[in-house]
């Protein structure tokens, strides 16, 4: 496909293509928040660019003009706003030495900002990887698993046969757990912010539970024998 | 809506209603298993009861017959398929005494069994009640939520106020944190298995693993000191 002029929305003055102007870099941006907007809200599958273009206040023409068609804006999605936001919890975790509890840190951390800085981040994971039919879970196959959960599963399982990790995990499912603790709370935030009347609860209190569970798990912390009860210390 | 008689599908043979016999009570429970299986596929909201019939080998009119309209089938899944899943979860909670670990795995197993059962139970949660508009969401908040999350967080809010749970947790934040490490990991499994080429691990090497990091943590078990790393005692 040959770039064609712009067919400026009505939101924007009427102009030619030419080199990338700073403003039209910003309604390129703008164009992949309103795209990444109609694909948590209806789906992948479900939003045609006529539906993006009107989320956006542009002709579908102008998004053509950017993208191509939707298979080519959802790579460029995945280029420019996925992999970015995953780098946020990749690097954290390659950077960590040896230590589990630093390699733990780095991804709750890590994943804690991923998803503070991209609010789509949850609900697009739930619908297009969780989903059966999810239309990222190719990119989750050939993308982001080499990256990131085996990666992980890899420094896990080192740390285990080197009796740093508690041995009855099994390396793998603890990569599990930890999407569990930290991507799958943030998606489910606004039922279990109803259900429990949870408003109170913010991001950094989400962290400081996972870290406190994942550091001992349900028991209590150490303490002088008297302070304890006998079921505290299975 | 008045019952009609029922215009037997090309696999059973032509026949008149009246009490319900053995076989329409067969034939009612296939046809919810594969308005289960439907919307599990393609969603809740995609799914027409013709759709439905289809997959069912039936016709439309004894889908009809049987349930009435879409929402009225949707209803008796409700009733006659979730909700006595969920019972499979809630029953071991409720009857657990006051030890958390028994609270827990009373969950845990409780899970286990309910998904080993119905195997659709996570992915219709994930499409129905965890995705942004999912039809299910208002059977959360108004049937499952007092049932088992509202309880079960109030009984580990009790065992914090006694003494018998980690203090730094939020009881709250606790039940999401076992949804998170049960129903989340079984939605995920064709992910996960394919991931990590992990067809070696079932359900109850799941729960193992589960098990073991919800009663202590990462950490190395207590032991003799000299088996123990520096790094494994935070």
């Amino acid at each position: 496909m040959s770039p064609r002029p712009p067919a400026a929305g009505p939101a924007r003055p009427r102009r030619t293509p030419g080199r990338p102007t700073r403003d039209s870099a910003d309604q390129r941006s703008h164009l992949l928040d309103c795209a990444i907007a109609c694909f948590v809200m209806r789906g992948i599958g479900a939003t045609s660019l006529r539906a993006i273009a009107t989320q956006a206040h542009v002709t579908p023409a102008l998004l053509h003009y950017y993208f191509g068609d939707k298979e080519q804006l959802l790579a460029a999605i995945v280029e420019e706003r996925l992999m970015p936001a995953l780098t946020l919890v990749r690097a954290p975790v390659a950077e960590a030495g040896e230590d589990v509890a630093e390699l733990v840190a780095g991804f709750v951390n890590g994943m804690g900002e991923a998803i503070d800085r991209h609010p789509w981040l949850p609900s697009l994971w739930v619908r297009e990887v969780l989903c059966e039919g999810g239309a990222l879970r190719d990119v989750m196959f050939s993308r982001v698993a080499p990256q990131l959960p085996l990666m992980l599963a890899q420094r896990f399982a080192q740390a285990q046969a080197a009796g740093r990790l508690n041995p009855d995990l099994d390396p793998r499912l603890l990569v599990i757990s930890l999407v569990g603790l930290t991507l799958f709370p943030a998606a489910g935030a606004p039922i279990w912010r109803r259900v429990f009347n949870a408003d109170d609860i913010d991001g950094k209190a989400l962290r400081a539970h996972t870290t406190a569970l994942l550091d001992r798990g349900l028991q209590m912390p150490p303490g002088p024998p008297d302070l304890q009860e006998p079921e505290a210390s299975r």
